[in-house]
């Protein structure tokens, strides 16, 4: 019972959390991060001020915990992907595209307020999430080195910069076929040399 | 006789000039642009401060100046490399290593105060200069297509973005060797696919 009770109280601050994080980021994007108010937000997430300061000190508190869930959930999703897809070519490849396409997805808030905001001041976590992933990248090329179907001349440190490099051109790109190609792209530069 | 006269005035300008900017880059690299004054300027460049202030308004203007002159040798680098190169697939390969080399070195001040100093205020030249290296490599991207050492089933536009999005790896590798090798993966992306 005094689980059960924990995990219902738990699994309800969760969902007033995503609320807040959620209302703030709507009126954010809609009217920049700087005008945004404590008020506001309580009204939108339909929650008291009261509730709202239990929560968080001030509106950057809650920016920056809402980029901490996109990037936390990036890294889920690219996870998810590595797990379900069988043969570490075609993991490799899966990974890579969906990395792209979230690049591309996620341009749209790179060029705005928003986006200027969040990279001054999640330096911390941001740098955190790449290592992440270009850890997560480095093992994927290397088992595909392995299976034969990544060139093994050069240092999969390197081979992962040059990966994760080439993937940031997807932010410019106008389309997902684009993207698509760009992987190709990518790809074709970490294959084994020709003789 | 007034010609000769006129050149010589030029050519002391852009001294006295040149001499600012290398004086004040060297002050801000050693004590951060935001501590660096007139006087101290006026004071390494061995000119008075009335003169100097004939020349620049203040710190910001000079630093500026200064950038947008390291940017137009970087381009003029460029172009010379391209030039003096003879073949198209070489000419592409020269440059991009260039560029890579380039990025490789000019990483010091981008991870300093200097650097971000500068990325703030010179948004618009910096702008302009990429879309002018844009061009130009994919000019050579083009004519490395039509003589066969490139793929011709891409836009070049985006063999462009992937290019120098790659090559900004470079930024971050620990030695030339290392950038060379990311010149090699780079380039092995854009040759035309095996069948």
């Amino acid at each position: 019972m005094p689980k059960l009770w924990n995990e219902t109280i738990e699994a309800h601050r969760r969902e007033v959390r995503d609320a807040i994080l959620d209302s703030t980021a709507a009126l954010a994007a809609e009217n920049g991060p700087l005008s945004v108010t404590m008020s506001q937000i309580a009204e939108q997430a339909g929650i008291g001020r009261a509730t709202l300061y239990k929560y968080f000190p001030d509106v950057e508190a809650i920016l920056n915990a809402w980029h901490a869930r996109e990037i936390a959930g990036h890294l889920a999703r690219l996870a998810e992907v590595r797990d379900r897809t069988e043969g570490a070519s075609a993991r490799l490849e899966a990974v890579l595209e969906t990395y792209a396409l979230i690049t591309h997805e996620s341009h749209g808030h790179h060029d705005t307020d928003l986006g200027a905001f969040l990279h001054r001041d999640s330096g911390n976590h941001l740098a955190h999430a790449h290592q992440h992933l270009h850890h997560m990248v480095q093992e994927l090329l290397t088992d595909a080195a392995q299976a034969g179907d990544v060139r093994d001349d050069m240092p999969p440190a390197e081979l992962t910069h040059y990966c994760l490099n080439a993937l940031m051109a997807a932010r410019t790109l106008p389309s997902k076929a684009a993207v698509r190609r760009l992987v190709t792209l990518t790809l074709t530069g970490v294959r084994p040399p020709r003789h």
